[in-house]
């Protein structure tokens, strides 16, 4: 110990990129956690918890070096091995599926929920440690299980909280963008990594349209671009016909929305249409899983399919594709997840790189104010998709997996903000503290947060340093407390105690009239017998 | 991808010392931990959690190097800091305490569940990452914050499945034990770190008691003790006068009862009399706050505090630590919370190295057979105490807090074994499974499990290959799924469906008789319409 002293003291910090959540952040979100666990279970889907460590070899990552440290995980080194924390719960599941292979049902459905690390420079809303919420099917080859998951979403959105209207769900096919490549002839099905350049560029150059526009990305597509401060981004140099073909699948979406409207089928003015007006429209007709659907009866999915399906008729991997999104969008449709709530899109681009059939992103669709008073759509909380190749990787045998990954920060995010344009933010309330007027009388006070507790109501009796009593209401007011009884040596005689009704005493003390103030005193004495009978009264309000 | 090929395939293995929980082990410890969380929370404690990462310098340890690699943590460099995993919950919680000393109310409750990790030699039973659940007081000086801990210990452990009489939770002062140091002469209040080395062996020789019995504690208070191998323990070398006093604070526990019952107040027979032949004894006849206990009234909590006084009643701290003891047993008994639940007991030990004044563990003592098939007494599934130390690490300033650590893996086992003991082991259903005899009419399939979860009926269609009929029903096995609905070609046409009753099914294979087999066919129709009414009767039996 004497040592010590001559050691600085240390600094109570957290480490650079990580948080505390106090309180509510914490109740909030288990919360919300526990509604999205439901819709999972009921799915048939089990709970996995996996260690926070991995051997950096499983999670797929190659050991730290000068050059690549850790790239983006944080890793350390035991005897011979080399330990990382988890940067998902993706690469986990695969470890787990490879490892119990022979134990685990197949299809093997699970959740998982839990922090993930990533070793990345932390900054505004950056932070290295953050929940995520995956449900993933592996072995189930069908693309049934990929509609599963997109129903499985929109039930999840609106457990929590999301109106029917406020989200949508936006599914488009790796294989259709694939057939589009080939078709343009940027893709050898015989030689997958000719070409491979190129296709990164015009990947890249999609997933800009929004900034871009039209134009921007026609010049990616080709020569290249020079922006405003005259930098120049090399393009993929695709003759003008090849961009053409790249072109009709960027406009899809835009060219969708206009035909639709040209026959009439579906009037809509945005992408988002209000539900009910949505539902006015009749839009959703279900065609049936077997009628031959015509003109007049074709949905917005149908359509899109059949849109694309022109796109890429010549590629076999093209057509599969679109085969795929149509039997996703019909089951969906069965089902009564219609276009409003799972749309197929050929916009949503991110993810393509990693998945090999179809992608989901679930995106939300109700308006926030940017950083500039700008209003703006709130936007992506989740997505995933289907990849066959992870558990390849340990066992050298294919197994089909799809899967959705929740950003848990982003939707609790999204329901604190629905609920404040709601007004109906909640506070929550703090236990009911009984005051310590008497040290010596600590027994009874305890026996009274006793018969609060035995009846249900949250409370505590205070334990700082009672000498002072404004001290003990200042912690009250920072408890957020409804009640704080208080029974000094007189009260304790008559056997009584006062009530001070704090909630009532914040409102008057803010805005109440002199008569208000006097018809309803926000402190009243009360038998000591009927102290949670008297406590309950106000609690209910 | 090419360069791949050339390297081998990553092992599949969760690494040395760390664990994969997998569905009912997820569901189960956290229907505990929730359980928990409603008792600390109708106690007025707020949830914290913190990051996993913490800095080593907040964690007190000091940085890794060859003699001492990272002591017991986790640890890597990043940039200039050094990082760990934490090793507990309360190293975090005193750099919150500390961090945002400003902010927080005082006093501070909070609690925090999750998991911590250790970087120690993996063994049978032994794991690198495992849970702990939390509970601490910080800024409450007052010995009623130690009650308040003991109190919703005994709740929470009722409240998680552990009956009355299944546990006590023992209570020492490590200011008694101090006291008793100080009358046996190696402890000097005025030169705290003298005889330090002699403390250190009784405390370890009075931790072995119940191993070594009476004699070899006396040994090692003396010159040593040479074991059956014949290596020998060198002793404190007290002299007999010495150890006598210790002796005498070493065998409190048997005299205590010894007197208890030769005053014929309480006859207990053993330590763990059964709860209703404990109450018939009236032995917790509440003495009053303020009534003087006389012989005839006095509980066993007042018996042994005036026991102990008598051993230290020349030492000023001694008599301190026996005054809190009683103010915790007074607090406690008019609670309801008696020796029954919460016992003063100064053969508690463990711990008291750490903390600074009083000290609690819980125990079960229900029996349970060891490995070789022995009864013995569940034993400790949770401890704490006051420790008013670990703030001031960081600002100088002492800081009083008391707290718990529920060891979450030990009662969830000690909850598992109890309900074996009863027969009522909980086998979690799995979800209703239906099964694919006709791939083409998915849709359907889909419909029926949107109908049953829409009925809030866990249920999910078989996504593998549905080609073969019996690895459908074989899955099913393997979810341990209730029901499994058949529906082929001809069903459809007739508009019904099979129903399988796999629980009965399962019965009826291996206990029924033939008339059972006959009158209860696993196996019936219903027409399609009816499904989830049928599926219902079913699952409710």
């Amino acid at each position: 110990m004497a040592k010590d002293k001559s050691t600085r003291r240390p600094k109570a910090e957290t480490p650079k990129g990580f948080r505390d959540y106090f309180g509510a952040d914490v109740t909030e979100r288990k919360a919300m956690l526990d509604r999205i666990a439901e819709v999972y279970h009921l799915y048939g889907f089990d709970p996995l918890e996996t260690s926070a460590v991995e051997t950096v070899e499983a999670l797929g990552k190659f050991l730290p070096d000068v050059d690549r440290p850790n790239e983006g995980v944080f890793a350390w080194q035991e005897d011979s091995d080399w330990l990382a924390l988890r940067y998902d719960l993706t690469a986990p599941l695969a470890r787990v599926a490879a490892q119990y292979r022979n134990d685990l049902p197949s299809p093997y459905r699970r959740y998982a929920m839990g922090p993930v690390w990533r070793n990345e420079k932390p900054g505004p809303g950056r932070f290295r440690q953050f929940y995520q919420c995956d449900a993933d099917t592996v072995g189930a080859p069908s693309v049934a299980a990929d509609a599963e998951i997109c129903a499985m979403l929109a039930d999840t959105l609106e457990a929590v909280g999301i109106p029917r209207g406020d989200y949508i769900i936006r599914v488009n096919n790796r294989k259709v963008l694939n057939g589009v490549m080939e078709v343009a002839g940027i893709l050898d099905p015989n030689d997958p990594e000719k070409f491979a350049a190129e296709r990164g560029i015009v990947l890249r150059a999609i997933d800009k349209l929004d900034r871009l526009g039209e134009d921007g990305v026609r010049a990616l597509l080709g020569a290249g671009r020079k922006d405003e401060s005259g930098d120049f981004t090399k393009g993929a140099g695709l003759s003008d016909a090849q961009a053409e073909v790249v072109m009709l699948f960027v406009n899809a979406p835009s060219e969708i929305q206009r035909r639709l409207q040209d026959v009439a089928l579906v009037e809509v003015s945005s992408e988002h249409l209000p539900w009910d007006a949505y539902e006015a429209l009749g839009a959703s007709s279900a065609a049936g899983a077997n009628s031959l659907p015509n003109s007049a009866s074709v949905t917005r999915n149908e359509f899109t399919c059949r849109y694309l399906r022109e796109i890429v008729q010549q590629s076999v991997t093209g057509i599969e594709g679109v085969d795929e999104l149509e039997m996703i969008s019909e089951l969906l449709d069965r089902q009564g997840y219609d276009a409003r709530k799972v749309r197929i899109d050929p916009s949503v681009v991110r993810g393509l790189g990693y998945y090999t059939g179809p992608v989901f992103e679930a995106e939300l669709t109700f308006e926030i104010l940017d950083e500039k008073g700008r209003p703006r759509q709130f936007g992506s909380v989740a997505g995933g998709g289907r990849y066959d190749d992870l558990v390849k990787r340990f066992t050298g045998q294919a197994v089909p997996a799809t899967g959705v990954s929740i950003g848990v920060d982003r939707l609790l995010a999204a329901l604190r903000e629905k609920r404040k344009q709601a007004g109906t933010e909640r506070k929550e309330s703090g236990p009911v503290i009984v005051t310590v007027m008497d040290r010596d009388r600590m027994a009874e006070y305890q026996a009274m947060v006793g018969e609060l507790r035995a009846a249900g109501i949250r409370a505590e009796v205070y334990l700082g340093n009672p000498k002072n009593f404004g001290n003990q209401l200042k912690y009250a007011d920072k408890r957020n407390s409804p009640v704080a009884i208080i029974q000094g040596g007189d009260e304790a005689a008559k056997g009584v105690v006062q009530i001070k009704d704090l909630i009532l005493g914040a409102r008057i003390a803010s805005e109440a009239s002199l008569e208000e103030w006097k018809s309803q005193p926000a402190q009243f004495e009360a038998p000591r017998a009927d102290l949670v009978a008297a406590v309950r009264r106000i609690l209910e309000g």
